[in-house]
């Protein structure tokens, strides 16, 4: 195993991950960068559309920084959507006021799927790599930065619905009749997902992320075939070494509890957890193999400081001693919080940690 | 054990729950009496709203009936709404054109939480057993009746967010904020569902089944506390035996597939099981302690009368052989199905499940 990264000036989240001794659990937040911030809120504004805001570097690294600059998080994260692969495959992403992501031209049969090709991501993604070293050079070492993707298997829901779904009709209806297309679609999704990441890495990210949003709506075999398998494949092909240093992979299923043992066995560093399933019981299922990374409800943000504080406490002790646990929402946090109340999330966190890690 | 029931015509549906020998798997669908069915949306229409078609005893009967001419299912359920008991508490349940339910007094305070009593099953829900006697007259031995009920942790979600959720913000800020309003909230609800049940079971109910829609969105500790435990103090109330026959309790719980173990030993008949875990894999962990009820993911439904045979011979296959699986979707039936689908289901079951039980 290689030595903690030197440069940085807080490596606790890279060295939980690796599973290197930490003096106290690292945590960051899955949106961090986000609306519930008003000075999110106001760049977001100045940008106008959404899509404006990911693709302006400048602007992407500066609403990555807001948190950083009022909370003592242990890592930084890319801002930028999920959505931005099957953007630049020509999908057309577009956000309505008040809904969620939509593309103008869905995928829905064979004939568009086989048209479809990897995106170079120095090409048309180059705003991301740009926006990565960027925010690289900003952060100037003080904490490491996470690049991400979402999973093929969540693009595609996007990709052939169109937009966000609760019954995933269409794209379960070319799974069930069209596994072929259905496959060549992953297929080239995972291939660009991979050189997506390995670009980010190439420009700075430190570690990198894999956000399978919807792998939780498929049963078990469909979710082993359709998406799991394509995030095996992504791992693989991924760079895990960067200058000598350690690039760790976090893998993240919404509602994958009944399926960790097989993402942990994909070779990744993390397997990242919701909140449904407690970090002792992921723990004695996994082993050590790896680390967790999670799992506190977000609705507990809405409440107060005391009882951010009580389940900061549950959570903790629910993983016990040792490094390994890196301290997060089991989803994003949401735009109606009270910053003040991050502020205590982090705080406890760091306070109440110190007794696992002596 | 007693023995089955003998004036049934068809009685596969309550002996597979008992795990007694069945010659073919029996089968019914969640919302069977829906509106994929055109006869359904034109009694809908009659009636005018929903609350007036469930509350007329002679139009619940009506629906109820409607799949079991069409289809050879194996059992018929109630027709009605699963929050009529908080609508009977006085919350003044209604629907909006395209929206789900809303409650005009949602409950959002512990002054508000204490004024909650347990509605007499035989006066503001007698319209209910109305419908169960008169279903039960109608249905004159052919296949047997199911009650049914939301569980309380359901039943309050509804009652405190005034409606459906995605985040289960103020549900949740009250469980984090005031533990003992919302089990005294949770405790008036078990109660009224268990003498709701109860009067179900004296009216005609066969069987009866306690839909825990929402409990999948808890956490391991809360899941126990807070939704597990009532519906425990439920069963341990329900009168489980009439005119010498068995009664028996489904509990199912979406998204509970990481507490199998915890809801098979409420002392339930059966466990409810949604798509995303294999009947194998929930049949080695229960053991053959209960009967297993579902799981075919709805989506299934909106393909081809092919790919819905296929999957029913995976899914009979994934039980293997021999009694205890009772044969449905692992939630409910959409409203865009066509009904020739259903009949493939339907005979697909029976046809493909002989092998299995010799």
């Amino acid at each position: 195993m290689s030595a903690a990264p030197a440069l940085l000036k807080n490596d606790r989240f890279l060295r939980a991950l690796l599973k290197q001794p930490v003096d106290r659990t690292p945590v960051w937040i899955m949106r961090q960068a986000g609306r519930y911030l008003p000075e999110y809120r106001e760049v977001r504004k100045q940008a106008g559309d959404f899509m404006t805001l990911c693709s302006t570097p400048e602007l992407a690294c500066e609403v990555t920084l807001q948190p950083l600059r009022r909370f003592d998080l242990d890592a930084a994260i890319l801002f930028s959507d999920i959505l931005t692969i099957p953007d630049a495959m020509g999908l057309g992403l577009y956000f309505e006021e008040g809904e969620g992501p939509k593309f103008k031209s869905p995928v829905q049969s064979a004939a568009e799927i086989a048209k479809l090709a990897a995106p170079d991501p120095h090409d048309s993604l180059g705003y991301v790599m740009d926006a990565v070293s960027l925010i690289r050079s900003e952060l100037n070492g003080s904490v490491p930065l996470i690049g991400f993707s979402g999973s093929p298997w969540t693009l595609a829901t996007y990709m052939v619905e169109g937009g966000s779904s609760k019954t995933f009709s269409k794209i379960k209806a070319l799974l069930f009749e069209d596994s072929k297309a259905t496959h060549q679609l992953l297929s080239v999704l995972a291939d660009s997902v991979a050189s997506y990441l390995n670009a980010q890495i190439a420009a700075g990210a430190q570690a990198v992320m894999i956000f399978d949003s919807w792998g939780g709506a498929l049963s078990t075999p469909h979710y082993k075939e359709y998406s799991l398998a394509y995030m095996q494949m992504i791992v693989d092909q991924l760079a895990r070494e960067k200058d000598g240093e350690k690039i760790p992979v976090i893998v993240f299923t919404k509602g994958g509890g009944l399926w960790l043992e097989d993402i942990a066995a994909t070779g990744c560093d993390a397997v990242g957890l919701d909140w449904t399933i407690d970090l002792s019981a992921a723990r004695e299922r996994i082993g050590d193999k790896v680390a967790l990374q999670g799992n506190m409800d977000p609705a507990v943000m809405g409440t107060s400081p005391e009882v951010i504080k009580t389940e900061v406490a549950r959570i903790l002790k629910s993983y016990g001693n040792g490094t390994g646990h890196v301290f997060n929402l089991g989803h994003g946090i949401t735009p109606n919080i009270n910053p003040e109340n991050v502020e205590a999330l982090v705080n406890a966190v760091h306070d109440e940690s110190a007794q696992y890690h002596n």
